[in-house]
């Protein structure tokens, strides 16, 4: 992996076994930095909490994770809906794996604008912003009105009726009337925390570099 | 037409010809009430005014009307952008047309939140409320959590990259996350305020008949 | 939640014992109003059965509701076949818990017309009418025809071949050559009720309100 | 062309020239039996009028025929509105073509269900229908409950929103709740007559033969 | 139903008792025709077979059906590969219960030509066709290049790789090359026989009737 | 450009200065092989008559070529329609221009079999067949069945109703149900000749080399 | 089957009696070539193991093959990730299958860059590279720049989000910037095997047979 | 506008009069910083070249600005191929216009695989990557292969045949296998150019504040 990036392994489709076997080994590698695992089932979830008692397993996030290193620059992860927390956390998690700080904040949907206004500050003072939505996916268009950080958004396939899957989120977020917001694929909170937490640690290394 | 509903000459693919001699006919037939005519072209605009000096003339709605009746309830039409004024227009015409008195407050999208929370009582006060908005269309989800008014949304095809001729805006619109926000076809300004003025007059109605 | 409005749990993803702690508490905070809990599992329907006595449970419509206050204006929900049902059911019961009363017509599709025309006076009488429909979704124009009252249509994923999940029945309904016909998503009777409720409720208050 | 079916030009991406070269061999090399081009610009349609004084020429339905032979068996041709005229027209004259008798019966759809039902004997008295409507093309399933005559629905391109081209109108056709209607492609009036002669012509010559 | 059809129940989305109870009641308010239930799953069927021993019950078209009564006019149903004969099957039941008389000609698809071509002369004296076909559905074209009989196409959700549930077929049917084709919804072996049955008896009575 | 390719210059977007300057630039510079330009305008195609008059034109295919080369292996390039005419055009010269010989069989579209039977052996014998048809699409499948050689499949933008720009035969090759063929974009003649002549050039040099 | 060719089973919907009967009276009546089933079940695969131990059989590629023949021509099947295999190894039996000699590349997807680039002059000396690639599918475009042989693309329903299936890939292979790549359906490496052994025993032979 | 951003003019849509009249009041009221004019057409650019003297115009990227301030930070825009220039070069002058230094680079596709290979280092020494391409738009994956900087992908409406007005590279990008990839919609270099300067600006920022 490259310099800073921990090593990961992707759950979806691998047995319990090929991903115990897969952090047990990237572990040994690369004991200095942090090794990742997504998208684990309930079964995988199990057996890591069995077999490594040193990683820090989120069922919610279904992420396990091995060793850490340094957290530099913060990157706000804001979540619309309580549907929405799973992909939060994904990202929340691969966030610190990359090197930077999560902050998250949830259940700030537009349709209850007051509890969004109340964390403005707080949002703003962040090094990145995630926007995690699902539906007609307001928040980043709101964000981006509220805040001048660099936003990256992320559609959720979560919704009442006919969404297709997230794609009703996606097409809002790329016709965003803020201009400037980025966007991944649906669900890939770890795509957005990526490139959160790579801007987020450059911005952080560049203070820090030249003091 | 239904009592209480003008005579409506649509233009789209009529001559400036066929819609000033369809105008005039249903005004003699009809002399008690409003006749409207939508989506005109520049041609037509400029046949009606020439040929129907009575008529009111809207270039950039681009509707002509000739006669009008009482106004009965108040119908705000809220409107995201400058893009969407034609759609806001049509919809005002079309409102007065059908017996309710429209209410326009335009360019409160969401990305600039302040303009649009300066806006709350005098939208909130209406009896019917129309939220035209285009590209990711949040403006009906942020209305739908400050106002509990009956909400109708109108997609617009507006934007600036791939936005599939409005249908971006209308899964939007048809995914709130608000509920209870009804919705019409793309740029369908007249069907909106066709059942918004039936509703506001049946509710103003309510009020006068019963005194 | 707003004046008039009830407190509602949306049941989908979540567990049988969620549902009924929340339904609870939400009754213990809010004596006054009532509760409502839509697309409920069979699991969940057992559970509430049998820890909420008091609880009005319709598995066909999937919701359950305690308390209730006041009806007031009446809502007309039209469905087109018996497939139709659940989603007349949901409209029903979210009506009532938004405060209006709900008259349930079924089986009138317009495959089979005398049906429809026979209820065509009960129909013009109410307040509002809900029409709900699937496959080609006709009946919102016919009854936007045969009715002047304010039409909300609700298409439903329902039909014999390859419909898409209900997109032909919404797409048909979006092009209604009945002017003023407003729709929502597939499926979605809780959100047709919800603004229906609330015009009812609006029209029906003014009626009283001004006596 | 097989025994009873006329020569036939399709016009579209044809020269004037081209076509009224077509249409003189065919008629010279098929004395006997009609000769029909479909689908002509206005620059064709004149072109004819001079050069084949012969010809019968439709500008709505954009054809010119020249000769024609007996007519067995009646097609009723029910048109929804007045914009659908085109394809009705095509529809009729190619009925002709094929050796049917045409019966078009226009401006009846299901908004006015009263004209329609006016109407109904007419219709059920052919030997086969042929339905043309576009927008939600709710009038082939009203037919299929009035009729139990062969009914062939024909889809077209009109609509005032977001239509897609008539996708909306044959969606609804192929899943109409009246079983046993068939379709052809959108704005097809030509398929659909070609198919409805074939079908009427034969029963006609039973009904003949047999005598 | 009307005169000459039978009654139909639908078996999808109903258990094996309500299937079994509804076509025990209809036969017996309709002794003197035929009752025919569709899409019936595997259990259905054996409760069929235990509980209605004079059932006709075809587990390859899942349907069943009680009492019949004459046949006249032959409809040829013409499968493209042994994937289709499910389709091929449900219409040859559904066309012997609408009073006409199957013959079914299967796995003669477009890529072994010379069997089609063996088959020429029997299709072609059917009063009525109805072509079955999957993946690209190329069966109807080449059959109306062959054949003058009213051809009706019925497109399949059979195919290897990305078939979309029989769009693929079902939009290649629909732009077929030989004029004249007729189509259904994709699986709509039902739809495709009820309108089938209905010319061939129409043709049939003809010939009879005028004797 | 690789041994045994032309240099190619792609017309669309160019004006026809541009493509004359480029086609004299590279043929200057690579006097011994040929050069090719496509997707010409009709200003072009004339531009280029009178400048390079050493060029070989086709208005149909829209291309000039200038110079060149041995011609290994045969290419046959089959044409479903008159109106596919310009894609086995531009094809034919491609294949020449990358050094295959192309063999133009046209007007053997599948509703008229016994003229594509007539075609058999020609066709079989050809290294690679190129197979080009709009609509339906139903020819490669057909050749398929009756020849053993490489086949390429064209799917065109030729179509009478709503083919989608050509989706609809695009979808058809990638279904078809004969294994084994091969397909390239809409349209697209020059990127199947381009496999087309590599393939058959590879087969001609294999004989010859070892001889 | 074609002269060459061996006798395929298609195991999708198939139970393991039928494949395993079907490849033996396959094998019995063609002693002399090989006998192929694809697309199995973990179920069948057990079957043919304990009832046809003379068969290979692949448990990744979910095939099984009875007898085989000579290899003449080398196809090299270039594989993206590791998640691609299945559709890599159901090629390269199927390559066997159809007499030519398959050489599988793997994990050599384009974000690695240099591990594709090592492997550049073994894939150039192929007769006909197959691509197996998902996501966003750039293997066929590289490739396409970097060597000159015959280049079939098989796109993959693999992907982290929202993929379609497949048809993001898909779309990728049909819009290559690399002229002349051919592609086949999503996932189907049986079809691009069958064209591309094709390919090579014609390369191969045309090498012997002119010696 | 925020801090640090320009005055921006969209031009689609408005007359050249509008456009440069705006341009002056805009320059006038914010002396200090850039005012900035996209989507301009060939009519506007004239208008602009002779009423703003003073502005610089780029007849490509179709963007005209007036004033300017100090750059930080360095942005490379990579372009795929030439027909890619007007989105890179729109991306440029809006990167310039936000406070950042462009970078351009192009025609290095990855069908050319070592002119980009010859750009690696300066490609890698930039803050931020924008990576535009169209048709199947690999750039961004081999890009996300070669360096580890944040990396913006911009999809292009380019391509030979049917790419759906750009969508094939979209959904190319948003299924990226190099993690980290960040998209904008089709053609939107100037919503990508936003979005980097200000990464840019902020990491430029924070070496200087901290020095
Ligand atoms: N949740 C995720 N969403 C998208 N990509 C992921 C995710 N988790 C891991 N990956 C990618 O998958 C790669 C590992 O895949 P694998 O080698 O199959 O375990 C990593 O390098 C990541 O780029
Ligand atoms: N702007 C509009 N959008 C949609 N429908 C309209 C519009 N204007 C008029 N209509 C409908 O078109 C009908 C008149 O059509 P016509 O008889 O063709 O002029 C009216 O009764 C309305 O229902
Ligand atoms: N296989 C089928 N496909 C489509 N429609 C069918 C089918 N079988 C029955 N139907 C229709 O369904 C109706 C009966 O539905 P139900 O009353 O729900 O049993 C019949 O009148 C038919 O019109
Ligand atoms: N008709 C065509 N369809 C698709 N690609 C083409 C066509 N003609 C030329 N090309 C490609 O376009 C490239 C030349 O593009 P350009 O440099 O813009 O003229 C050639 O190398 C071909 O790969
Ligand atoms: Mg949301
Ligand atoms: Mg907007
Ligand atoms: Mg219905
Ligand atoms: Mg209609
Ligand atoms: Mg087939
Ligand atoms: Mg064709
Ligand atoms: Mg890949
Ligand atoms: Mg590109």
């Amino acid at each position: 992996a490259r310099t800073g990036d921990p090593e990961v392994v992707y759950g979806e489709g691998k047995t319990p076994d090929q991903v115990v076997t897969a952090l047990r080994a990237l572990h040994r590698a690369h004991p200095g930095h942090p090794v990742l695992a997504t998208r684990l089932s309930a079964e995988t979830i199990d057996a890591c909490r069995e077999s490594l008692p040193a990683a820090e397993i989120d069922p919610v996030g279904r992420t396990a994770m091995l060793g850490h290193g340094p957290m530099r620059g913060r990157v706000a992860i804001v979540g619309a809906g309580t549907s929405d927390l799973p992909v939060v956390r994904e990202a929340a998690t691969t966030v610190r794996a990359f090197g930077a700080e999560p902050d998250e904040i949830v259940d700030v949907g537009v349709a209850g604008l007051h509890r969004l206004l109340a964390q403005r500050d707080r949002i703003a003072g962040a090094d990145v912003v995630i926007a995690v939505a699902g539906m007609e996916a307001a928040l980043p268009s709101v964000l981006g009105g509220l805040v001048g950080t660099p936003l990256i958004a992320v559609p959720t396939s979560v919704g009442y009726g006919w969404h297709l899957g997230g794609l009703t989120a996606w097409l809002a977020m790329l016709n965003s009337c803020a201009p400037g917001v980025l966007s991944v694929n649906v669900d890939n909170g770890f795509g957005a925390a990526v490139a959160a937490a790579r801007i987020a640690r450059t911005v952080a290394d560049a203070r820090r570099t030249d003091r």
